[in-house]
């Protein structure tokens, strides 16, 4: 099967690491399935045959021989359909892991987001609340549902980007968990993947 | 097939018809399915119990026989998978489907919240840049995907939040999807019965 994955061809410093591509890159090393990155820039993802592939321009999209998708949450859920390395194989196991793959997307990531591009900290209180409550259902555990899923994959990368703005460290049951994760050698490939076409790609005045 | 979905007894006047049951609600009259409504208040949403079936003491809350779930969109994409009133059964077009229910909550509902809830303006042109790709696909589009999926009731219920703010107004093509999409006499049920119970259980002083 011949899988293609968007990804920028760079980005400035403060971006490189997070761009979301990394979220497929990171599934796709778990499932141990091969891929091609295919380089875009902010040009040619405002183009009208670009938007055929990713409808709001964004990064990434992704194609198979069967499906081209868009929404990194949509596309690790696709890989997590072939591979029991990010989901159990069965119908509960498989709702529960969309569960946290959706909680991640839209239960933490739009507050945290709103803290970092926004900086409004009125914000903060209703992070907090959900950050507690994360932290309360992983205490004892290793991971969200007792084994590795996409789910812990997906959080795992909404966790990271509260890091820097000290967040994380006032929730030391998730940030332990987010270092748990991103220990696994899937997530540095994936990593380094990204950062790779970046140093290939940096401008002359970078 | 027993399924039980927790919803609020009652809310204040501006949140009746909003509140997320009413997505669940929504698809499981499109696939026909009955269901009972598990009424809650903030006072039980908040207790250890309810937090072992919605870990961030949310609306809705979802089981069945097989499987407990919370997220509406992880629900939502729970009951697709049973149904091809709400996704095509094919791989290809259950990916599809999936995709644009994550759109819908990730790319799109973050950024109305921060208009409607936080009333901050600065989000505006990210908001309206997003809206206008959505419109610019579905334009000669009667559905997202050629045929109404439960990515269309996703994306119809964040788009109805943000009618009342008069930013659907700008949006003609994606007002009139909204309005096709209300029209399915299954959203008509489904809103009826959760406005039925906040008539039930109205507090004798509102």
């Amino acid at each position: 099967m011949t899988i293609e994955v968007s990804a920028f061809r760079w980005v400035p410093p403060f971006a490189q690491g997070y761009v979301r591509d990394l979220r497929v890159r990171w599934a796709l090393e778990e499932a141990g399935i091969p891929y091609h990155a295919a380089l875009v820039d902010r040009q040619m993802c405002a183009s009208g045959d670009y938007r055929q592939w990713q409808p709001f321009g964004q990064v990434p999209a992704y194609r198979d021989n069967g499906v081209e998708l868009f929404e990194s949450g949509a596309i690790v859920l696709h890989i997590a359909a072939k591979s029991e390395a990010l989901s159990p194989a069965d119908e509960a196991g498989r709702a529960r892991t969309t569960a946290w793959v959706i909680a991640a997307l839209n239960s933490i990531e739009p507050y945290a987001q709103i803290l970092i591009q926004l900086k409004d900290s009125r914000i903060e209180p209703l992070l907090d609340a959900r950050l507690g409550a994360l932290s309360a259902w992983l205490e004892g555990k290793d991971y969200l549902e007792g084994r590795f899923t996409a789910g812990d994959l997906m959080m795992t990368t909404v966790l990271r980007e509260l890091v820097n703005s000290g967040t994380l460290a006032r929730f030391p049951i998730l940030d332990a968990y987010r270092q748990r994760c991103e220990a696994r050698p899937a997530f540095g490939r994936a990593l380094e993947a990204q950062m790779q076409v970046f140093r290939d790609n940096a401008p002359a005045n970078a």
